[in-house]
């Protein structure tokens, strides 16, 4: 802009803005307007939560979930199979699981997949720690919940090689049609993989 | 959800990033997520940005502007020609103008546009403080930059009509092709107006 046109805390907030995922540097301009016009609503409360976040958050030392508290409220809870341990890349996949209600059981995060191309390697991930939570006893069962990417299964692979040890049973993901999916906008592979694993009507 | 898997600060965080312009309640945890990875280099400043946001802007109380300072940044600069006004409807248009660099002009935020069946009268809207603005005698020339809506046109008619026993000259944005507009995908209403007001190579 050749000109300022507002106080250099609007222009910071727009930057900043333009960071989160999903804004671009215009949306990020309507955002900012749109919290400063909503002071007491919207800015007020918005910025106390980022505060209190910025305090409280940790990540949790058992599974790698984040939360306020450590273990976190899925270690925690006393309803949950904690012998079920369902290992996932991220804290995204984790929460969309949740959402699903897939299955009420334990969490692991990797914090990623192997990637020698990207220079991510074993003791990038928390691998070390999933089999020392293996090696403690508890674990009935390891479910692999990793992305259907070639780095994914392959980290599935290297997984299923460091877990061989215990006695422990492995399972992943089923791959198949998605729910409410068309066959014609399937890709080869995945109408391949749910021919081949068919179950009875 | 059916169990918490998060403390009440993320919950509270998501729900509040939703309501901004451009996020859903998906892209709000998205960016959640990306706030709470990123707690110095993001979320700390992003918190501090708008602590001091919520502390410091304020609404110009001569044009309508929101800034951190009354009189605002555009009304205070001696470089701008204060005796052209460009009047709009909303903080967002005053910045789009600006980026577009289109004139070294001062501003009127309307604060909307007249739309009776929306319940807004003349007196929701900043019309008596753009007719004193006129009357005190330094404006030469009002440009009305309202968008081109039927709401818009409205505002435009009754702007002229308030402003008319003054001794200022009252124009308005010109209707015409978008640069980089193609033809065939534009309305009947532009082309005409185009037309209309064709100008010489």
């Amino acid at each position: 802009m050749a000109k300022p046109i507002a106080g250099p805390e609007i222009e910071r907030l727009i930057q900043l803005l333009a960071k989160l995922p999903g804004l671009g540097p215009r949306s990020a301009r309507r955002a900012t307007l749109h919290l400063v016009k909503r002071k007491e609503q919207l800015l007020g409360p918005l910025a106390q939560a980022m505060t209190q976040a910025l305090e409280r958050v940790l990540v949790c030392s058992v599974c790698g979930n984040i939360d306020t508290r450590d273990p976190c409220t899925v270690c925690c809870d006393p309803a949950r199979d904690q012998t079920l341990v369902v290992v996932v890349e991220d804290v995204s996949d984790l929460w969309a699981l949740e959402r699903a209600k897939a299955l009420n059981a334990a969490y692991h995060v990797l914090g990623g997949v192997l990637s020698p191309l990207d220079g991510v390697g074993p003791d990038d991930l928390t691998i070390r720690q999933l089999v020392e939570r293996v090696a403690g006893g508890t674990v009935r069962e390891v479910i692999i919940a990793v992305n259907a990417t070639v780095e994914g299964q392959t980290t599935a692979h290297y997984l299923t090689d460091q877990l061989a040890e215990f006695d422990v049973r492995i399972t992943r993901l089923a791959h198949g049609v998605p729910v409410g999916g068309e066959l014609d906008y399937l890709d080869e592979g995945t109408l391949s993989a749910a021919m081949r694993a068919r179950t009875a009507f």
